[in-house]
């Protein structure tokens, strides 16, 4: 059985996934523009970010695969059919990706090097003198796939590690914290905090004025989970009090992030374009082929999005 | 047998170091203040960066400690006497430190992180797509303890890793490269190269024009060894001419960096203030204690410098 399967992709390059897809999926039909192929004869799409009330035109969807980690924009949208599975993709190459971000992030909290750029911009020379990881707390907020690799790779780097998450989990060299009750002290403990939660009711402004009043002095906050999970007014109180020494943000409320929004210029703020972690195309088309390939057995799709938890 | 030991500090705070040598040499006397001691009952002196011509006065001493690792202007400086040795830092914690410095640049390179801080300052929303480390090529110059240390560490989260050195190496996970003649063929091969050299007549100004020009168009430029090693306008011109994309520099012709020095306001490059690796005090004193100790007991000291190899 061949599906025909569109590829609607809004934000990232189509030419990206084009071979990829096409060498994972021989025997498919794949359509990388929505002119190609009726509506009502797609089977599949695969998708980035798709514009709302884009679900309607399509009658025999059996399936919905997300390029990317997160789907919480697309469950606020009406017309995603209810009788549909949406998987969303579990890359090792975008967990790899992730973890690479956050070391980055991480080591340049640590060795203050936005501290150093700030001496540069006033052309100012003043040694630091850095610990080692070994002596540096960082904690990772959420434990899923991503939190653990990334706390993985920190702890060989000989970090001290702390994790929190909602449910408690159990992790080598992880100090880890769980639940409301538990993530003032989890606050207390780390000089770096790295957000990689998924967005969901719980967590939906959980970076809040108590949340930053929590951290630590001259602590850094790094957000690679969703915008709506900061509270963006009381991070620039934070970021003004010096609660919160350096933001790095790759997700905003609004994204594009609007040209007015004071996080441009702010000199204690890192502003990335939400491209923490991207699938690659050759890792992401393979899981997408499993999947597809899984549907045509009729066997147990991976990843299968749960609409009430939203991931 | 007990000595008296001077402590002089230029550059560091030398309450860094005042209790970790201490507790390190409890039967010795330790002066942090040159006022403190007579200069001719001076046995040690241990500084980070001594004044020109300091080493007239001491008429008695056995023994020269370096705080740092690279002693090349000691060298410089006609006053130091001949017959008694210098020992240079042979710090674990120093190794851990710059490995730690090699990990956060390479990774902030890698991950074009520096592009993504010129897009902010221009307010510009754009996803950049990277590949992993897997796919990304990085060169170290200078494979001694330092350069084998950060390769181990970057061959671990996959980058693809090249060395140079002045002699052949043989290193696990790390495409060796030797002397003059494979200097071209390692710059060809390499996205991001990382200097870590130390200074000698062979590695001055090796970093010079055709040097920018061997390297692969937009690469980056780490430069963590010595500030004479790169012709300065050498890498100017490399970065006007989008050779080189960016250049991260921790050394410089003239420390501190002079107020009118072009490096301070060039979008392209990021200057830090000569603190790439400094010697942790606690590891850093177990190490001179155990020189020391040598030298009381008549045994070979470590880190002994070579004053014609310059290290």
């Amino acid at each position: 059985m061949s599906f025909n399967i569109l590829v609607l992709c809004t934000v990232e390059p189509a030419e990206r996934w084009r071979e990829p897809l096409r060498r994972a999926l021989p025997d498919d039909d794949l359509y990388f523009d929505a002119a190609e192929v009726a509506s009502e004869q797609v089977d599949i799409v695969i998708s980035d970010s798709p514009p709302q009330g884009v679900w309607r035109q399509f009658s025999r969807l059996r399936m919905i695969q997300s390029l990317w980690m997160g789907v919480d924009r697309w469950l606020d949208d009406a017309s995603l059919p209810a009788n549909v599975p949406v998987t969303r993709m579990i890359d090792p190459g975008m967990v790899t990706a992730m973890t690479e971000t956050v070391l980055a992030h991480v080591l340049h909290a640590h060795l203050r090097h936005d501290v150093m750029r700030r001496q540069q911009t006033q052309q100012r020379w003043r040694e630091l003198f850095n610990p080692v990881a070994a002596q540096r707390s960082v904690g990772i907020m959420g434990l899923g796939n991503l939190g653990t690799a990334a706390g993985r790779a920190l702890a060989a780097l000989n970090f001290q590690m702390q994790g929190w998450s909602r449910t408690r989990k159990d992790l080598p060299d992880v100090r880890c914290f769980a639940g409301e009750s538990e993530l003032a002290a989890f606050l207390a403990a780390s000089e770096i905090v790295v957000c990689l939660l998924p967005l969901t009711t719980a967590t939906r402004g959980i970076a809040n004025a108590e949340f930053f009043g929590r951290m630590r002095e001259h602590s850094v906050f790094v957000s690679l989970g969703r915008g709506p999970q900061v509270v963006e007014a009381a991070l620039l109180a934070a970021l003004e009090a010096g609660r919160v020494r350096h933001a790095i943000l790759d997700v905003f409320m609004e994204e594009p992030l609007p040209p007015a929004h004071p996080f441009w210029t702010h000199p204690r703020v890192t502003v990335t374009p939400h491209c923490a972690s991207m699938a690659q195309p050759e890792s992401g088309a393979q899981f997408v082929a499993e999947n597809i390939n899984r549907l045509r057995a009729g066997e147990a799709l991976l990843g299968v999005v749960d609409p009430v938890a939203g991931y």
